[in-house]
């Protein structure tokens, strides 16, 4: 079984974590993609550049200096950063972004309810080529993934990596674990154990779950259905544990 | 035989010569790998983070800060926009840098003649994982490397993009082409058409060739007798043509 994790901003930003993740990513067993995001770091490079990030509904409209801006943070220094130091860990990784070997390739995002999101790309499990993860993992490679695509006509484009990650571990029927900065969904006890579709809702309506953690769950309910075995929700530190949040259908 | 082809920065800063080198790059035959700088863009984003770069000898002082510059732009924007253009014109690139899947383990260059270079890495024959690459060209992947490297502890450091260039194409017995910005070694008479190594000493003597040029003939001859089987120094808009100096031993 191969299993996909997907690594956020908290993790990134922080040398200690990334360093604590890597070596616990590197421990584990059996076949694993690695899918990261890039943190507050593009919006900083994009600042510094002159540039002024634009964000809609906590969405980035991702102009030409933008993209750059998270070419070269996500596919660049945050992908070689976490690869130099999975090899460290005896863990052979390959940095990887979307347009490498034509692993993935996007669709770029028509403008949605009169808003243009500019240069970014949506991933579906269709995307994915299969072939070449898979024929990479059977090589003892271990594929880490910047949340940078291309559309096959020499766009690059920027993505969702948790849509990325959902994506990856459907087209690969993997489980997939979500690493964020909490330890699970959190309810008025504590981290929620498991949350099936139906609970779900329920947990929406009495708004015990709100805010980024419902594009979240949902985004981990269209995994189950399009193919990913199991979900976890958890935090980077709760990787080898097994902690966290189960969602279920 | 295997191709490996060297562009610096005279293509990566323009636009219009990294798309018609691309179309040439995807239009050669057989297996083949690239290796490309950054140009003026690390100096100018680290200029533009508030760094301030330093050379000696026109060699670069890389410092945390230089590094970081230097991964973002080669690794990261120079290397995916690459990649991305091969892709449109039908070439299976993957952009690597010498962590990725272990491709190149670098030594950290240690203090020459007083001068601490800082974060730089020297490549040898040796360095590179030639069972790596053949697999990918055996795949029908083209390998597409960033002058960046690691040192196999976590460190990632800067490279020399002509020295990478003539360790890969040693390592793998292949023909070495090198692009620069003039059509080839320049002589009173235009280009001049083969450069042996004897003769190189003469041309040094009698300064027809100088400056920039030296060092350039002198990797191409070292490229030479360790394993590369032909060395041209050319432009990179006479890739396709075969127009440009050989140089032999």
């Amino acid at each position: 079984m191969i299993t996909v994790v997907k690594i956020g901003g908290n993790v990134i930003d922080s040398e200690e974590l990334t360093e604590s993740f890597c070596k616990d990513f590197a421990a584990m067993e059996g076949p694993r993609v690695l899918i990261h995001g890039g943190g507050v770091m593009a919006t900083r490079l994009h600042k510094a550049l002159g540039g002024e990030p634009k964000f809609i509904d906590g969405r980035r409209i991702t102009d030409a200096e933008a993209l750059k801006a998270a070419v070269m943070v996500y596919a660049g220094w945050c992908n070689k950063s976490l690869v130099a130091m999975l090899q460290k860990m005896g863990c052979n990784a390959m940095g990887l972004s979307g347009c490498d070997a034509g692993a993935i390739t996007a669709r770029r995002r028509p403008p949605l309810g009169g808003v243009d999101y500019g240069l970014v790309g949506d991933v579906t499990p269709e995307s994915v080529n299969k072939q070449l993860i898979t024929s990479l993992l059977n090589a003892g490679i271990t594929p880490v993934f910047s949340a940078i695509n291309h559309d096959g006509q020499g766009q690059l484009l920027n993505t969702n990596a948790d849509t990325m990650a959902s994506s990856i571990a459907s087209a690969l029927e993997a489980e997939l674990v979500i690493c964020f900065e909490k330890p699970g969904v959190l309810g008025p006890d504590g981290v929620i154990p498991s949350i099936s579709e139906s609970g779900f809702t329920a947990l929406k309506e009495a708004g015990t779950v709100s805010g980024g953690m419902v594009p979240k769950i949902e985004n981990a309910i269209k995994a189950l259905k399009s193919g990913a075995t199991s979900v976890r929700i958890t935090s980077s530190s709760d990787l080898l544990s097994g902690g966290g949040t189960i969602i279920s259908l």
